[in-house]
C-alpha cells in the first residue's frame, strides 16, 4: 500500500538507485555543497490531526524545503520517515498527493522513506545545493544592514485561530497560510549575493529575528508599525493581530540582512517573483531587539530594549 | 538542554557549517555516490521504552547504519528527528552518550537534528559514500552464487525474548544483540567487489532473502541445518531456536550473494576483522524458497517450495 501511494518516477539525474533498496544511491553535483535540515511535524502539536491529509502531507515538506530556501539551496532530495496510527488508502492517497504536488513543482525527488505504527507525525530530511560560499546563513549580517522580511506575518497564526474557531475551509487565506505554508525557494536562491543574512520565520519574528542577531553579534531596531499584517489577520484577532506577526511564528517567509545598497536589486529581484519585499528595521551594534512597544502587562517588555 | 547533550565538534573535514543555522551545509566528497536511507525506532514497536537510554541512542543508529552496511557504504553523516514524551537530563544523557559512541566508533558526524514532543521515537536519517559502480545492492545475485551471512542469527528475537522474560543486563548475549545490534560496516566495505547483492537481516532471514530473490529474479535453496545460531538461544528458546533465526529479524547480519570463486576472498576480508561468514544455500534459477522444513501446523509451508 506504502509503495503504491508513494512510488513515483525520480525526476532528476542525480538519482542512480532509487527507492526498493537498502538505500537510496545519489550522485551530488560536483561543486556543489549539500545543505540537509529535517523536521518532524507531530499531530496536534504541530498541525491538526483532522486535518485534511492532503494539507498534512503537503505542510510536513513545506516546513523542511524552507530551511533550504533560508540558506538559498536549491531542492534535490528528501526522505520521509512517516508514523502512522492508522493506515487506510482515503487517508494516504490525498497524503501522498499533496507531499507530491509540492515535492513536483519544486524539483524535489523522494528517495527514501519508513512507515512504523503509531501516533500520526511525518519527519522529513531535505537535501538542498548550493554554491560554495554562497550559502545564506544566520551570521553574516552586519551593523547597518536593514532588516527585512518577504510576504507577510502571522498568517500561521491567524489561520490557527481560524481553525480553532472552527473555520474549515482552505479558501481562506489565513488557514491557507497555516495549512499550506508556501517555501520561499526561488526568493532564498534569487538571494544569494545580496542578503547578508537569512532564516525562515517558524518561531515567531521575534524569536527568529534574535536568532539571527545572536549569531551576528549584533542587536535590532524594529518598527513594528512596519511589519506587513497577514490578510484578513485584523480582522480574525483584532488588536492580537500585531502579536500574531511579532510572536506567532509558523509564517515561513524569509527574515533577511541587506546591505542598503542592495536593497534596490533584492526587490526586483523578488518583485520578478511576484514575492512582496518588506523593510521593517535594521541591525544596530547595540544588543537586544529595541523599539518593540510592550502591548499590556506580561508583553514584550523582556524583548524591548534589554541586552542579550 | 539539548544542544548541550548533541553538540559535538565534527569528526570530518566535510562538515562545511555545523549545526545551528537552518541547515547544515555538507561537501561530498568529489567522485563518490552518495547512499542515504532513514529508520524509526518507535517505542513499545521497536524497542522497549524503558531499556535503558543509552541502548535506545546506540540502537536507533545502528539500525540506520546497518542500511549503509548492506550498501558497502563509508559511513559520513547522520540527522536525528527525536520524539520525546518528557525530556530531562538523566534520560538524555545515556541516551545521546549511547549515540555518539557508535557514531565515534564508526566515522559519523552528527549534523542535523529536531526535537519534538509526542510518544518516544527516534528517526535517524544516515548519509555514506561509495564509489560509483561499486555499492552493494539487492539485484545483483546470479544463479549458481552462494547465500551467505554474517554473524549469527536469531540474536533480536531471542533477545527480545530474554527482555519479555524479565532479563536486563547487557552482558546477556541475547540481550546485548537485540538491544545492542553492531552495523557490520567493515564487513560491508570489505565486501565491495566480492558480493554479488547483499541486504541486511532486519525483518527476518526469509523475508531478507526473499527480497533479495525478488530482486535478483531468482529463487534459493536454504540450508537450514547450517544457520549460525546465536550463543544462548538454544537455551533460551528451545525447539523454537530455528524459527527465530528463520523469521525472527532484528539481526542486523549481513546477507549475501557470492560467486563461488569469490568465497576464499570473502573469507579472508571477514576473518581479517573477526566477523564469521557461514555458507547456509545457494542461489537458483528456480523461484521460490527451497529446503526449509515446515515445523508444524502453519508453519513454513508458505515459505517451502512454493513460487513467489
Amino acid at each position: 500500500m506504502i509503495a503504491r501511494h508513494f512510488t513515483r518516477p525520480a525526476r532528476s539525474a542525480g538519482v542512480v538507485l532509487g527507492v526498493g533498496d537498502d538505500c537510496t544511491l545519489l550522485a551530488p553535483t560536483p561543486g556543489q555543497q549539500l545543505a540537509v535540515s529535517v523536521d518532524t511535524s507531530v499531530a496536534e502539536v504541530h498541525f491538526p490531526g483532522e486535518a485534511p491529509a492532503s494539507a498534512i502531507g503537503h505542510r510536513a515538506l513545506a516546513v523542511s524545503l524552507s530551511d533550504l530556501a533560508a540558506m538559498g539551496a536549491k531542492p534535490r532530495w528528501c526522505l520521509m520517515a512517516l508514523t502512522l496510527d492508522h493506515a487506510d488508502d482515503a487517508w494516504l492517497a490525498p497524503f501522498a498527493q499533496g507531499f507530491d504536488e509540492l515535492c513536483a513543482r519544486t524539483g524535489t525527488d523522494l528517495v527514501g522513506g519508513d512507515v512504523t505504527r503509531g501516533a500520526l507525525s511525518v519527519s522529513v530530511t531535505v537535501h538542498g545545493e548550493v554554491p560554495p560560499g554562497e550559502a545564506l546563513t544566520r551570521h553574516g549580517a552586519r551593523e547597518g544592514d536593514l532588516l527585512a522580511v518577504t510576504g507577510t506575518l502571522g498568517g500561521g497564526a491567524g489561520g490557527l485561530a481560524a481553525w480553532q474557531a472552527g473555520e474549515r475551509s482552505l479558501d481562506d487565506p489565513l488557514l491557507a497560510a497555516y495549512l499550506l505554508p508556501e517555501p520561499r525557494l526561488d526568493a532564498g536562491q534569487a538571494l544569494r549575493g545580496l542578503a547578508s543574512a537569512a532564516i525562515d520565520v517558524s518561531d515567531g519574528l521575534l524569536a527568529d529575528l534574535q536568532h539571527l542577531c545572536d549569531a551576528s553579534g549584533l542587536g535590532a531596531d524594529l518598527d513594528i508599525e512596519a511589519l506587513p499584517l497577514a490578510k484578513g489577520l485584523v480582522e480574525r484577532l483584532g488588536e492580537g493581530a500585531q502579536r500574531a506577526a511579532l510572536s506567532g511564528g509558523d509564517d515561513y517567509e524569509l527574515l533577511i540582512g541587506l546591505p542598503p545598497a542592495a536593497l534596490e536589486s533584492a526587490r526586483q529581484a523578488l518583485d520578478a517573483l511576484g514575492v512582496p519585499l518588506t523593510v521593517i528595521g535594521r541591525f544596530t551594534a547595540a544588543p537586544g531587539i529595541h523599539g518593540v512597544e510592550a502591548t499590556g502587562p506580561g508583553g514584550w517588555q523582556h524583548f524591548s530594549g534589554v541586552t542579550s
